[in-house]
């Protein structure tokens, strides 16, 4: 019944409009993202992620003066409630980190419920404050049985995430690395995980139940899953040969390789650039001599054999693990950055609003009677 | 910046297909509604809701044999884990119930985690069993103090639903309307929170996140929020009268009502004749006088001004109201329904899938520089 994917009009809807954003260009100006007009690398290079999240939350950068207000609310914002932490403490330690992050929303969303559209930034803002305290408690619970305290005296959104993960104050090299991070990560137009909120956003519901769902999807290994399995499969392979060799065996097999490859770019990712660099800083810094070697290597045989480039999740996998990040947590970090994106797409939407409510192709079978249920079989 | 609804192409994605389904069709053959080609209709008066959970997820209607298996499978998974009734316990009783069954599923699927795709189906029937136990285990604690238990003898998953609310067998008549209510909202095609799934499903997510997502999208009032709406609004008026005229004063300030309409049924929705008989016998029932009779005349206003029909939501809020369910267990009861079509869309994405990621009008600020922060303002 099924038609192979090339039959099917629309498949993806690769190509077609859904809907108007002020928000974000993907391969259209600059390097090939722009955030309200500004290119991705001037933004990394020069500004933190609490502006990029002022930014695209509020719509302009921020003055010095509201910056300062800025890092100061969402640091009041970090606290965990105590029902919240009950809730981390049940979630075993097998689960999946996505998991958790999705019911720490949609648990939130219970306690702090947004009651009308009035509060859409607040509740914006306590969920980009509240999220790594959600992932590092539960992380720290249930891996470590210590039970964190998360208001850290932290200047930056991933400086708290690293400091409640480790217990101590990051290396500022890797609060850098992070900054840039989250803001690569921050938005990128109308992704599945950010249509997902947006689809939800169209029914007029709630904040929390936009984002739950936006987490939802972003979990998938087509979507934020690749930065994780990209740093499964870099792991195994010892020297870049061993990559070479392994990797060439997998294509073979037609197996799809995570980090490589994009709906939308047709060349190169802009961001890949960017968290390389950092990567290879990271690499040098820790007196790695393996992984950003496999790396290197694999993508240049995807390059090669594949025309196939690296995503923004390619080096973002050695990147976090030179950072001594788990693995496990590298989509929870996905989603403290893109959760500045989803709240200002779930704002646009509901700015003027029609429910999204596409069309199906019809496969199955015609018209037909019930039989009673002797008759069946 | 923002231009009109009308102005913006593909608003909503309103006669975009999005893919493919065997499962549905809305406005096409029969009555107006299809369930993998049996008419709404036939299925309402001749079946029970597992046959059509089981049509839906299984792909045919089950024989005698089978369909005696489903019901005592399904019975058998309505328990909640300890640690899932520990969470709902800590969920205020002035939460929104939907956030209750977001978060029930969501964190349900910390614990029971679809490893695999090939889990999908008992994944499905687990939250299809669960979800009545969910809401009513909270309702009654955080209403009643009651923990009550969730392992009833019950038939069907309307008489469960119906018997952990009230603490005895129900009616044989509102056992009746439920399982009718069930069928009717089961399945919708690509309607919005259906679309949700897929779209998460599309990122080969798991299906927790996948119909965490999707209730996400129900809550809103645009989407099943409908229903209760609805009833909120015909228990303010005592009599057909005063509901006619306060109804012509919301109309004339141009108020969405909540209840009429569709986004692709153009005359009528095939639903609606159903549960309105229903809806009567219960009035009659009942002994209603008022309830009834404001909802008709309601339906004859909005045809005779605004040529808008009722849609399914419209005569399901007396109806429910009747059988003693609280307004707000509304939404969540078409959660229960739709989880079986919700899941099968979800199989059936992934059967045949692509990413869906879609494109936007970009209508924000040309490329700019960054300034810097002194310059701001
Ligand atoms: C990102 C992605 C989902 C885009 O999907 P898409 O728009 O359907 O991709 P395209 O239309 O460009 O794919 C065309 C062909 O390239 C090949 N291809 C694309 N990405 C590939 C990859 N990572 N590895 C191997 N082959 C790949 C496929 O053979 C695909 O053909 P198919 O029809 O046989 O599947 C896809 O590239 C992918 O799955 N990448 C790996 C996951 C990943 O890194 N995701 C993070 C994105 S930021
Ligand atoms: C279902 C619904 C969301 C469909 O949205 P849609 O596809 O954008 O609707 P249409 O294009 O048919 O609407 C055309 C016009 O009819 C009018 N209209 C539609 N439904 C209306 C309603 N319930 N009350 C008053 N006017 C309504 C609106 O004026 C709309 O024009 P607009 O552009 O000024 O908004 C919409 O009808 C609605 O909001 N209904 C109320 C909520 C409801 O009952 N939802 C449950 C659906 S099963």
């Amino acid at each position: 019944m099924a038609k192979g994917k090339q039959q099917l009009s629309g498949a993806g809807l690769r190509g077609q409009t859904a809907g108007a954003t002020a928000l974000c260009t993907v391969g259209k100006a600059g390097t090939g993202l722009t955030y309200r007009g500004y290119d991705i690398r001037d933004l990394a290079e020069q500004v933190s992620f609490e502006e990029v999240a002022y930014l695209l939350l509020k719509g302009e950068l921020p003055t010095a003066e509201a910056l300062d207000a800025y890092r100061v609310r969402l640091a009041g914002l970090r606290d965990l409630p105590a029902a919240l932490r009950e809730v981390l403490e049940r979630i075993p330690a097998s689960a999946h980190p996505m998991d958790v992050m999705r019911t720490g929303c949609s648990f939130l969303g219970t306690l702090e419920t947004e009651r009308d559209f009035s509060q859409q930034e607040a509740v914006a803002d306590r969920l980009l404050a509240i999220f790594p305290s959600i992932i590092t408690y539960w992380y720290r619970f249930s891996h470590d049985g210590q039970r964190i305290d998360c208001t850290t005296q932290a200047e930056s959104l991933g400086e708290h995430f690293l400091t409640c993960l480790h217990g101590k104050r990051p290396d500022p090299l890797h609060a850098t690395v992070m900054n840039v991070s989250l803001i690569l990560y921050a938005e990128h137009e109308f992704n599945a995980s950010t249509f997902t909120a947006r689809v939800c956003a169209s029914t007029l519901s709630d904040m929390h139940s936009c984002i739950t769902g936006a987490i939802g999807s972003l979990r998938g290994p087509l979507h934020g899953g690749a930065n994780e399995a990209a740093m499964e499969m870099l792991e195994r392979w010892e020297t870049a040969d061993q990559a070479e060799r392994e990797l060439l065996a997998r294509l073979e097999r037609k197996e799809k390789i995570m980090g490589f490859g994009h709906a939308i770019y047709r060349e190169f990712d802009p961001r890949n650039s960017v968290i390389k660099d950092w990567a290879k800083r990271l690499a040098d810094n820790v007196g790695d001599t393996t992984l950003y070697a496999v790396a290197e290597r694999v993508e240049a045989v995807m390059q090669r054999e594949k025309r196939l480039f690296a995503n923004a999740d390619f080096y973002h996998a050695p990147a976090y693990h030179f950072m001594g990040i788990p693995t496990k947590l590298f989509t929870p970090l996905f989603v403290m950055a893109r959760t500045s994106g989803w709240a200002a797409h779930v704002m646009e939407q509901r700015d003027n609003n029609r429910i999204i409510r596409p069309s199906a192709d019809y496969i199955g079978p015609e018209l037909r009677p019930v039989p009673p249920v002797e008759a069946r079989g």
